[in-house]
Parts: structure tokens; C-alpha cells; sequence
């Protein structure tokens, strides 16, 4: 495939936002698709992905990764198809899933690339979500820091999203009982009505303490944390013996600086003999294969049911971060690039 | 043995504290010794211990166990000589250590003993410290929680105490950098020269995070935590990637009614996927000899040292709690009583 007269549409970062990044932030320019050389792939990307993630990418602070430099094309994951290959690992036509940037084009020497998505029974978009890093995360999020057990409670902040929906029903699957915590009465319904939590809590409740409490008579084992904030702080009391509390995001806290405070956990967990996680999904990418591999099958099964919310066109992508911060989304979002 | 004569001089819970418990919230009261019953063993205590935990034990809030009730016998553990025997577990002339009370005399059914001592070569005190709870907590708690490997950091908070010390020993014999942080010269000076800590810190300074940081050169990997409060807040921004939090204790905090606020710790957790884990020594209660057999030769070759502060008789007992939390005790605080 000749490349040279293609043109890449690029989202890059503009401006550096303090808290929660916004369209502004971001500017859409437009450059060559270089050819790739060899050893490398050019890629036409199909999916961008959207997550909250990406709040701590761009922002300045010490983080896990690197900052997003300004004028860099905004790192995130995409899953497209190889249109030119100089590299026999990911031949011509084959499907692949990446940091690949939110870009129509992304040339790689395959470093970029997380996977070859072979599970070409199922639509490309969901090697983003319930089969990419969210299922992913839910798997080993809950299963290797959670250790789940039969009978025991879940807890599950942002429940409704494209990772507490897999986690709640994983842990209904090791037979526990699942509860949820999502915003709003529309997503507390679908979870108990599209992924079958046991019961599921509206955090905008006044009475969420009581209302968690009600849902979970026997206290809580596993909680699955998205969201810190006044959430944990009310889920944090119910903890039983030898809980796990799992952080795998901090979404209800708008900014780190200045550092917020809130109650201590210190005694929580020495009381209980308790333990709380931070998990990052990378610590586990040797292991990607193995969560897709349990994965898949229960989503051909119809037995791990997931949401997305696709927006189309490039020009949706820079003001597709700030919604997710007001819980507006109804599961994993998604920018479709049309083929061309 | 007769005992019919016998006075049993008891430390009774008269009021209830708020707080950190002092002399007044206790009374001495005398009364007769029992005959031990079939089954049953009567203890002339040689020991009693003093221990931070204690303010746990009296206080209303929940807690790890039930709270000592009013009028009760202080809870405590205590060491000493089995006196009259009708178990043929413990006979008569044997060493025992376990949750005897601050009494002279206490009759058990062999419940109340943790376990009979065997190291006759050592001082019976050593069965309260060192070689008792604080020694199994340290090795427990850095072994099985800390993780530590070897040319890691490991920073200690209430180093210079009877807990604290072996950490930081343990440490060192792993390999590890160790750094103590205690209150004032004297004690960060025995926890360099008399405990071998390559570095300690005084929490009282002003630049205590400038000092820490300079301690740490390489961050921190383990971090066994006595203290909470506002020297936890100092060390876990140094966290290194996957480091381990091991919470034992909360002794900077006075009181948890209002429960306190303190800088939210979930984002460190998640930036560098660590751990914070709540440890109650109870939880290794079968494991307890292996602790013993490990810490034994250690302290019979003098690589392993420690502080003693004895205090005689059981009439300073009820005012011997509330000095461990301004920090004035030099080591492992105990009440000797007399051999009648």
C-alpha cells in the first residue's frame, strides 16, 4: 500500500489541565502518514479508546507514567487493522490493539502494540473494552488483589462502568454476592438488570451509608475501589476481617493539588487485619493472554454482558474525557473512525 | 501447694477512658487466690506487661477484640511460674507466658497461656519481649506482610521500641537498608549505636521530611508502620513502586472519636502499586514457635538486641500505659513482681 498521499488527523495535546481535561485542551492537526520502515507496521486505527485514565496522563503531577508532553499526539489505546507491514509478526490485514494514539494513522515497530486481536468472531470494538485493558483489569483487579471466595461480598464502585460491570459479574461467577455503587437510577438498574448484581446503591443516596449497609448484611470482603473519596470513605467501615480493598482509580477526586484529606484509614485496616491494593494493569501485561482467554469464551457465552457508548469521528474525541467525570457515559466509550 | 492463704493483689478496669489510659482509670483491689480445679493451673505471675496496645483493649470503640469490661482484671499479658498444677500440660515449677492479667496470681485452664517457656537459659522477661509478642510481631510482621529483600529500605517508626528495634534488626539481617524514626536524640542515637539502624530520624524535627528523604536515597520499599498520624503522612510520598505498607500500629494518634483526617493515601497506593496492610499478631498465633526458634539463637549470639525498662511492683502498674504514648520509655516496658 502506497501511504504517501494519506492523511493522518492527529489529536494533540494543546494546554496542560490542573484537573479534569477538556475539549480546549486538545487540537486536531493534520499531517503525512509516513511509510513505515522496515521492521514497522502502519496501522489505520478503527477505535480510539476513551478512559478516565487518561486524567492522569496529561496532568503534570507525578503519576505512574510519564506526562503527555504539549503538541504530543494524545496517548490512549486504539484497535485498527494493519494496512502496510514491513514486519511479519503483524501482517497486512491483520487486526491489532495498541497505544496507538488518538490519530487515524499510527506507524509502530510493533512496540505499541499490546495484542493481535484474534477473536475475529467478535466486533474489533471490544478488544477496548470487556476483552482490553478494562476486562483485563477487572480480571486480575479482582482476582489476584481481590481473591474473591464463594460466599463472601463484593463491593463494586462505578459499577456500571466497562470495568466494575465485568468485576461485579466475575464475582458473582466465583459466588459471591455482588453490590454495586454506581451515580444515578438509571445505572444502579442496569446492574442489577443487565449484569446481575445481587443489589446495587445509588451514591448520590443521602442515606448511602444506610443503603450500603442494608445491601451488604454480612459486611465486606472484597471492595473493589474506583472512585475514592466519600464513596470509600463509606465502604470503608463495613470491611470484614481480612478484607481487600482494591484501589484501581480515584475518579470521584477532582484533583490532587492540593492534596485532598479525608478520614484515615490506618485504623480501619489494622482493626480488620486489612489490606488495601493499588493495582495497575500493566504490572500484569505478561499475563494479558491468559484474562482473554477467560474472558472471550464467557462473552460468546452471553454470560459477561458489557455496555459501550460509541461517539463517531475524530472530532468527538477531545471533549470525551471531561463527560466520564460526570458519570454522563453508559459504558465503555468509544471513538469509531470510519474506514477508508 | 496450699493456697487457700494467699492474697491476690488484682489491677481492675474502675473507669473507662477516652483516651490513652492513666493511673486513675484503674484500682488495686486484694482477693483470694482460688484452688485450681481439675484441668486447671494456678500462675504466681514474675512479669507483667506493659504495651500500647493495651489503650485498645480498654477503650469502647470497636475494635480487634472486646473491650476489658469495668471491674474486670486488666488484660495483659504476664510471665511466670506455675505454682499448683492439675493439668498435666503445665506441671508444677514450669514457665508460662500468656494473657494472665496484671494480678499476682491468675488460674487457668490452660486457655489463658500462650505457650510454656522453654529457653530456661534465658531471663524470664525476654518471654514478654524480645521472645514474646513483640518479638513475633516484628518477625511476622516484616517477614510475612514486609516482604523485605535483599538492598531494599526499610524505615521503622517507633524504632527504638521494643517492636520497632527488631524490625529494624530483622531488616538488617536481610539485607536491607534500615532507617528508624524515633522521638528525640537519645532514641534515635540507640537505634544507630545499640540497634544498628543505618540511619534514624527524629520526628520531632521540623525538616523531618527532608531528613527522611535524605535517609531514603533510593525510597522507600517497606514501610512498618507503628505510629499513623503525621509521620505516616511523611514517609508514604517516598513509597517506591510496589512497596509494602505494614500498618501495626496507630500510637501518634491520641484518639479515633472523632475519628481523625489525615491526606488521602489511595493515589500513592495506586501510583505505585503498593500495598497497606492492616497486621494483628493473632492471625499467626499457630505460628508462633517458628518465630521463637528463629529469634532465640539470634539473641543468645547477640545479633539481636534489646531494651528492657523494668518497673517494680504491681503498684506501678495502672500508671505505666499513658508514659509509652509521650514516648518516655527506652525499651520494652514490664512490671516485676516478687517471688513469694
Amino acid at each position: 500500500m502506497r501511504t504517501g498521499n494519506l492523511v493522518n488527523r492527529q489529536v494533540v495535546l494543546k494546554e496542560r489541565p490542573l484537573g479534569i481535561p477538556q475539549a480546549s485542551h486538545f487540537e486536531i492537526r493534520t499531517s503525512a502518514v509516513p511509510e513505515p520502515k522496515e521492521g514497522e507496521i502502519l496501522v489505520r486505527n478503527l477505535y480510539l479508546s476513551v478512559d478516565p485514565a487518561m486524567r492522569g496522563w496529561v496532568n503534570a503531577a507525578a503519576n505512574y507514567s510519564d506526562p503527555v508532553a504539549i503538541g504530543e499526539v494524545m496517548r490512549s489505546f486504539a484497535a485498527g487493522r494493519v494496512v502496510a507491514s514491513r514486519n511479519p509478526r503483524y501482517p497486512e490485514g491483520s487486526l491489532v490493539m495498541g497505544m496507538l494514539g488518538w490519530q487515524d494513522y499510527a506507524v509502530t515497530d510493533g512496540q505499541a502494540i499490546r495484542r493481535r486481536v484474534l477473536e475475529t468472531d467478535l466486533p474489533l470494538s471490544l478488544s477496548l473494552g470487556v476483552l482490553g485493558l478494562n476486562g483485563v483489569t477487572a480480571y486480575f483487579a479482582l482476582n489476584a488483589c481481590g481473591e474473591p471466595r464463594a460466599g463472601q461480598t463484593v463491593v463494586v464502585s462505578t459499577a456500571a462502568g466497562a470495568v466494575g460491570s465485568v468485576v461485579g459479574q466475575l464475582a458473582l461467577h466465583h459466588g459471591c454476592r455482588a453490590v454495586g455503587i454506581a451515580g444515578g437510577e438509571a445505572k444502579t438498574r442496569l446492574c442489577v438488570e443487565a449484569f446481575g448484581f445481587d443489589a446495587a446503591v445509588d451514591y448520590h443516596s443521602p442515606e448511602l451509608a444506610q443503603a450500603l449497609a442494608d445491601a451488604c448484611p454480612d459486611g465486606v470482603d472484597v471492595y473493589f475501589d474506583n472512585t475514592a473519596g466519600r464513596i470509600s470513605d463509606t465502604v470503608i467501615p463495613l470491611i470484614n476481617r481480612h478484607a481487600r480493598i482494591v484501589i484501581c482509580g480515584t475518579a470521584s477526586v477532582a484533583s490532587w493539588d492540593p492534596w485532598p484529606t479525608g478520614p484515615r484509614v490506618e485504623r480501619h485496616l489494622l482493626n480488620k487485619a486489612a489490606r488495601m491494593q493499588g493495582f495497575l494493569v500493566w504490572d500484569y501485561e505478561h499475563r494479558y493472554e491468559e484474562a482473554i482467554a477467560a474472558l472471550a469464551p464467557l462473552v460468546r457465552q452471553r454470560k459477561l454482558r458489557f455496555r459501550e457508548e460509541i461517539l463517531d469521528g475524530i472530532e468527538a474525541a477531545p471533549g470525551s474525557i471531561a463527560d466520564l467525570y460526570e458519570g454522563k457515559n453508559m459504558g465503555k466509550r468509544l471513538i469509531r473512525l470510519e474506514e477508508v
